[in-house]
């Protein structure tokens, strides 16, 4: 049996979510999104994604993670705003040696959808289907479980390869 | 009397320089810099930063910190990774409810050498001369105690103001 941590990181609201696998089975465990005060310094709002991040990672002791690989902008200053998101998200599980894996948003669609230009719709209604009895809180919550979901298919596909 | 940290930021070697303020005088207390596995994943590259940033502030209990604004590369990919370094870097103070000021690079050479575009070589011959007993450990100590001198100048300029 193995947890996954799904990660969706933007400084405005991180969306997370945990998995539970077992052999071919996977299970919902619990999402959520972290809201930042868009009024606060830049330094609070990560601090206060690492630290509720820092907490679900205590409370749910996932014992893999997976995030998407950033969305390239074309406005450099949003660049480095996501990018110092993610940063802190992609940081927080390595604080606890917890393994980080990235995925291509292409891949975490296909993986979840079954084609790589999926729309956010088609994502969560996927995510409520392979994850009976779960509503996830809001889109990025559910981002972050197909997250979890892309990862829990590739290191099955792996673990059968080796 | 009032401690600063000055902060560099970056993937491979953030810079880091503590000084003591007490009116108008200052004096140099320590600086480093974090260097980081670049063959190792860079969820456990940021997650050495903040361990070794958290011991630094542990240690030195600086009251305020100071941090460059962000080079826009003109490489995305450039961009994103300074963002991830950046964003950690930033936080770690913001984790112990230190404040955190950004400047501008061409005001912090401005308030060290007197011009906004001077080299990097003269930035370390001011920060030599500013801090008597000082020998920067690298170019990214260097940077910081910069940073961390030029953080002194405006809250002395601001304090005089009030």
């Amino acid at each position: 049996m193995i947890r996954i941590l799904g990660l969706d990181p933007s400084l405005s609201s991180t969306g997370w979510g945990i998995i539970e696998a077992e052999n071919n089975r996977v299970r919902y465990v619990a999402d959520g999104f972290i809201p930042t005060d868009t009024k606060a310094p830049i330094a609070e709002r990560l601090a206060t994604i690492n630290k509720t991040l820092h907490d679900v990672i205590e409370f749910y002791k996932p014992d893999e993670a997976a995030i998407e690989q950033v969305f390239l902008n074309s406005n450099a200053v949003s660049t480095i705003k996501l990018g110092m998101a993610r940063g802190v998200v992609i940081m927080t599980p390595a604080m606890f040696q917890i393994p980080v894996t990235e995925y291509e948003p292409n891949k975490v669609k296909k993986a979840v959808v079954g084609v790589g230009k999926a729309e956010k719709k088609q994502v969560e209604t996927m995510v409520k289907i392979l994850l009976p009895g779960c509503s996830p809180k809001n889109n990025d919550a559910a981002d972050a479980l197909a997250i979890a979901l892309c990862h829990f298919q590739f290191r099955n596909a792996y673990g059968t390869k080796k």
